[in-house]
């Protein structure tokens, strides 16, 4: 009979842990790699620059509106690969359980995982499986790494910002942050905000396509859009202008997040993507973006000015300025 | 003034936590793809196959005679790359760490775990910090993940092993997982047992250099020498046969085993790997791995047979025999 939750000898190394990791992690994410349960995948050679990158995923509650801790596993990793200029390969998957965990939340996750990289065209050649006793972790904490190969033509990086350049992005803020929160809080809306969670190396590939010059691209994640610039502007040594009027934010959002005195501007997103382009330039990257699924409502916010270098500011819609510094406390714990 | 305790802003995404990445992790870490610190690390092109792997570490205790949970995170990933035939290149570490874990413990870790990448001769690229609410997780969790390019002339596998093969291992068994267990449990001993973790890279690179047609290699780690010797026999279809007269096993190590009622074949290992060779090439690769520091006391522990397939059995100082199954329950729980 098929156990019903998550025991410690699951995490033994010993058969239990066999049993669970050929049942559920390596059928789900069945591939080649992954199969030979080696102690590393073996990997056909790739040519070109490599990227790596990592992030452990701790959200709470690990299901919310649009998606899961696992998806998000999956699209995290993707997008800080996709926004490097990579094209995303292969991820390995580390997991610590907490005993007592049911199988069956378990299985829905791994296939949110199998799912999400399947439609990212990635493989998960390599996993880890650790159990510790309750109490001692919250339910599931998933840490995914992931290696892709970085276009020839591109040379993205946060310090290459540069004065009349102009700053786009994919659609509206804050609404994975806003999911997870009312969730979370059980803060009941008309209709339920979703997570923008997402992989986006589909629509970044579009728009490094129609224009690789790109020169930022980056996903405003923890911290929000204003924390994200905030880096490009010190990383670059340029200041930063956005305007208020031109923000895309839902009105479920935006509502939201006045009742709860929080600014959109600082909530994490999992879908979106800011880039940083030469003004002659953002008109066809616009185009691609918007021709992208995942960019329909791409649309300008601001540009890249000499003045105040290593700061953001924001134009109000009454034409007042307002310094929007980095996320300063912890707006939103266990937000990703 | 600096504070003492990790706090959940040091979670944030914002400025607690670019403080805390750039005063604690990048300047311990130091190298100029970590630096950057862009949304992945960019990485020379890599010629040949490459290996890839993770494993998360949840040890408990963080600080354990020999090592800690920061240079174990480092070996044991290394570890997983080397006995796969690759020279280790990068690694990424992802950290989960409960709100209020002191600061002097974190840069503790953190200092071995840089300790022992320059060791191992591999750089920390890439990290992620999160920070989860006091009795949401236990102190500090570590993943780590890593890239190696592996040797063109060899062709390992756990499936690789032959009728005839010798069994060599470089060292005492069950070291690891005692010294822990003493330390948790304040088992006293007279001389205090220290966990065997170390860095295998080198010692691998003298033996495949002594001898490139080693059929397996693997670092038995969870579940000890008997459970990977098991995976072996079941990958490789052949059974296995050790001699319990040979198998190199400190006497004070046997001792708190027999003393609670511990096999030391099941006992984690952190510093170990075993061999599977041909029989005719086993003194070449036993004399390189004994001028190696990490392989001094290299000796041979059993060899291949065809009879039982996926099967290992012990033969006794008394001439019985005994099966030596994979490891079944949990025997000690956060062991690494
Ligand atoms: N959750 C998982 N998802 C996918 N694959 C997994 C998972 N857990 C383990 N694996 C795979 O199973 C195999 C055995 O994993 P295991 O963790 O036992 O190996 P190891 O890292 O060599 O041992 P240890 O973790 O004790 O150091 C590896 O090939 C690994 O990639
Ligand atoms: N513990 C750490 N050790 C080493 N480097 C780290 C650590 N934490 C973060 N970094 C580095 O700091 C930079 C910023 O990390 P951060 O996690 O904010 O980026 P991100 O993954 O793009 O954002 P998010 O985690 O919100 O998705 C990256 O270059 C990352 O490699
Ligand atoms: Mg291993
Ligand atoms: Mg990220
Ligand atoms: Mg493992
Ligand atoms: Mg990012
Ligand atoms: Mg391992
Ligand atoms: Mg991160």
């Amino acid at each position: 009979m098929r156990e019903e939750t998550i025991q410690l000898d699951h995490g033994s190394g010993g058969r239990a842990m066999h049993a669970l990791v050929e049942r559920v992690f390596a059928r789900a994410f069945a591939n080649d790699f992954l199969q030979e349960l080696n102690d590393s995948a073996i990997l056909p050679p790739a040519s070109g620059r490599l990227a790596m990158t990592t992030d452990s995923y701790v959200v709470d509650p690990i299901v919310f509106p649009g998606g899961d801790i696992g998806s998000l596993a999956v699209h995290g990793t993707v997008n800080d690969l996709a926004v490097s200029g990579a094209r995303p390969l292969y991820l390995t998957a580390g997991f610590v359980l907490e005993e007592g965990l049911p199988m069956a939340v378990l299985d829905r996750i791994v296939s949110s995982m199998a799912e999400a990289a399947r439609e990212a065209s990635v493989l998960i050649v390599a996993g880890d499986t650790k159990v510790v006793p309750r109490g001692k972790a919250d339910k599931i904490f998933i840490n995914t790494a992931g290696i892709g190969v970085v276009r020839d033509d591109v040379r993205l990086g946060g310090g290459n910002a540069r004065p009349g350049d102009v700053v786009l992005i994919n659609g509206t803020i804050g609404d994975h942050g806003m999911a997870v929160l009312c969730r979370r809080e059980g803060i009941a809306m008309e209709s339920e905000i979703l997570s923008d969670s997402a992989s986006l190396n589909h629509l970044i590939e579009a728009m490094l396509g129609a224009f690789p010059g790109i020169h930022v691209l980056r996903d405003p994640t923890r911290g929000g859009v204003a924390t994200t610039l905030n880096e490009i502007a010190c990383q670059s040594g340029v200041g930063i202008r956005l305007h208020e009027e031109a923000l895309p934010v839902r009105e479920d959002v935006a509502g939201v997040c006045e009742l709860l005195g929080l600014d959109p501007l600082y909530v994490a997103n999992e879908g979106k993507v800011l880039a940083v382009v030469p003004a002659e330039s953002a008109d066809v990257v616009l185009e691609a973006m918007r021709r992208s699924p995942r960019g329909r409502d791409a649309c300008r916010i601001g540009e890249v000015v000499a003045e105040e270098p290593g700061r953001v500011f924001l134009r109000t819609r009454i034409g007042g300025h307002r310094l929007l510094d980095m996320l300063r406390g912890e707006q939103l714990p266990r937000i990703c």
